[in-house]
């Protein structure tokens, strides 16, 4: 299938998997490599890139097999997360990495819940656009701020399936088919991903079959009772889900033989038609 | 991982996909090809076996290849589900294969929703034990049902998702649940199949999510746009629920920091036992 | 609006009640008289006629304002269930009430999920009708039992939302809406009653809002934290969710000024039939 | 039981209705006497007041009987809702209704699906409470933006529970619960108000069962089949859900003698606690 663009990165796997919540650097790396993933997203506060010992998260990632995108998780508000998203650009150029031109945006409106907030996401989504980032903005399902993003200028638009570490998966298929309606309208190459509220595997086959183009996880790898067998399930999930999109899925009907389905809408996309 | 053992046969995938509805011969080999299936179920009933140019389904589907599993779909009462089992282990002895020895039961009751007689159903399992069948028995999410059936001799119980050509899913976990948990109470390998229903990836996921042993499955993939692509998807699908069920998923909270978790039952196991 | 009649009787609230589970005779009296219902539900096996202190349940319900529906609850074949039945006509008779002529058969598969026996109950409802019973059938939500249920002669078919004190409400809408089909198909006014499973109030409005004729419930009111106002709560209910149907609802869309409604199937009738 | 408290405002009945979208003045002026509302809320852009006949609502909303609750729909930003507001609050002074000192507050994203703009109405609401306003402010399921509007000094937050005129009902329960959680922390009697999305009597109940203190309504009444018949439904409905949040509902369980609940959190209250 077709691969992943989002601003001037081309990636491979359409999941994207985060560094974050794992036991071990170890642990960690063999995660990332059983996901398939060819993009991880690394938060770059500094306190973030260090564990407990003192080594570099950046030194168990493999800058020539993974592309690095920086994230700005831990920001409550847009100067905050402006200059981590500066830093994060610092730290890549400094290691050659590709990633140094794009940022995963992140500004949280409280620390118990770690929701977005949408009037500093979007006051920050503009100011990077302007500095010159690609701006990949993670957001709530909320159809408007989503378009207000795009319309900053955002490389990609990521809302939430459901709050960071739920679990809950997607929570709200109406607002993610009114985003997918929304920001694909006259472009449907613009980039969708779902970010965050994946609990298991089926969740991101869910995302992908709604008509997302990629899927951004990490707890439900990271805190899986085997993060490395969990991994390994998200890669064939979102092989699956994207394929069952690109498939044409039969309709939902009462029982087989009803002459009409249950529900006019299915996807964002005429049954039947190519993606 | 561990492969699905049903009576005498051992499976490598946990898919078991059908043979009917294609368009063609060549499309269904192909797509049974990349659904990755090494056994595929036929109906032996004379008028299914044999196209509208009079070619035979099995030339189609490599002995070698493929275990066969005989079914006997469009059987409305005991007798003739009787009749239509021993034919087919009639047929496939003819041809050496070892499919011979079992059967997928299925005893409608009715034609307009295709959904099981849980009375005539229960009446030719055990008349099929008796005989000396292996017995897969198609049946609802009937959890008083489903026990009947394992007490009445079945190599494995395979409960429906929803309706026969439906493409809704799992309708009810709840009921799923109970099934699992009273089959496989002391006695936790014994198959439970998810039998109809299926329609799209990922709920075969959903499936093994929940703790099944393998999925059943025809018109989703025959009936996609593109049922080889469908096939492939089916195929990532089955593996990503299998091991997102074994490596022990995250529990579902309110939100990431939420104290307890929303839902007390995830699995039938305990989160973070081995299967 | 339209009371529903069910054999001889007719009756003002589509609300049956049961009178088991209260903490005290007189709680279950004011509950009772709470929730409007003016048929009770009363098991006929003697040991659940009467308290720890000897009282018989029946001395508390006024039989000059409730028809009495003697019920089989407990009973776990074919043989006990009809035995309880006939012990039920003969106290009813012997009371002077006009709940004599009628049962509600209940014939349970185990005592752990108390779910409904398939086969035992379409076996005790055949010799029930033929004995001259007016015979209200507790059922699963499976479309085929139901059925044959209704060719075996039951006056009124029963079909579990979810497991008796379970709490969950309608679990398979899809299994709900074919009973409904089946059962009022050129029959609109044949009498289809969910019975067990109700949680909460909006429960009892589902149910009404599919089409259903009428709801009994008992654990729902009896175990609430204040079961008199739980029992007013349900009352309102059942009105609600009956107008709410007699009314026609309006679509569902993916917005409000989208051009097509999201399910072609709302309600088993089309939008804005006549009830 | 309580009524709501709104600002300086006591209502009796929980339902506040709208007086759009109705075929003619006297239909709206029965259905809002069926909802059994002592609140109705007015559109008050001048082609709003005004039907086709030039006749002006207001001569048809009886000012003894009901509070009138102007609004703000039909405008798309924060400048234009504040005029709104402000000849909303000129309109009634001039007819001596207590109403003039509060408005409900909506600023809409775009015109296709109706959705509130998060960002125009922080800053709208913001700019009443400081004018004196007493603000209802309608707003998504975001609980972010819920708990800035609270801090902005809104009188009560208002979320969607799904598209306006969508029936949809309630999509997303987990931010509902949150937003509860969020604005009644060390603040129980904060009215928070279920605002758009009704489709039926059963989500009026779903609203209050979750723990909302009102739900407020308009198109799942104006463009039923029967309008009056679905005002008295969602009459019923309201008291329904309301008096079964009071009562306390059981848990749900997988099934009646399972020992643990499937859910953690039933409610936003503990199970058992007093309202």
């Amino acid at each position: 299938g077709r691969p992943l663009v989002v601003g001037k990165h081309t990636l491979a796997s359409r999941l994207i998997v985060g560094t974050g919540r794992y036991d071990t650097m170890d642990q960690m790396r063999d995660s990332l490599a059983a996901s398939g993933a060819d993009c991880v997203t690394v938060a770059v506060r500094r306190e973030r890139l260090y564990d407990r010992e003192g080594r570099n998260i950046l030194d168990f990632i493999d800058g020539d097999r993974y592309t690095l995108l920086p994230n700005t998780a831990g920001c409550f508000n847009a100067t905050d997360a402006i200059r981590a998203a500066k830093l994060g650009r610092e730290i890549l150029r400094t290691l050659g990495n590709p990633g140094a031109d794009w940022v995963k945006l992140e500004v949280l409106g409280d620390s118990k819940t770690l929701l977005p907030d949408p009037i500093e996401t979007v006051a920050a989504c503009r100011e990077l656009v302007d500095d010159g980032f690609s701006v990949l903005c993670y957001t709530s399902d909320c159809p408007v701020t989503a378009l207000k993003l795009k319309q900053a200028g955002a490389a990609s638009v990521m809302p939430a399936g459901s709050p960071i570490g739920s679990g809950q998966g997607l929570l709200n298929i109406n607002n993610l088919r009114i985003i997918l309606e929304y920001l694909k309208d006259d472009d449907p190459d613009y980039p969708v991903i779902i970010d965050a509220g994946v609990g298991t595997a089926s969740d991101v086959s869910d995302a992908f079959e709604l008509g997302a183009d990629g899927v951004l996880l990490n707890t439900a790898i990271a805190h899986a009772r085997d993060p490395i067998l969990m991994a390994s399930a998200m890669k064939h999930a979102a092989i699956a889900g994207r394929q069952a999109f690109l498939a044409g899925r039969i309709p939902r009907k009462l029982y087989g033989t009803a002459s009409s389905p249950t529900e006019g809408v299915i996807s964002t996309r005429p049954y039947g038609s190519q993606a």
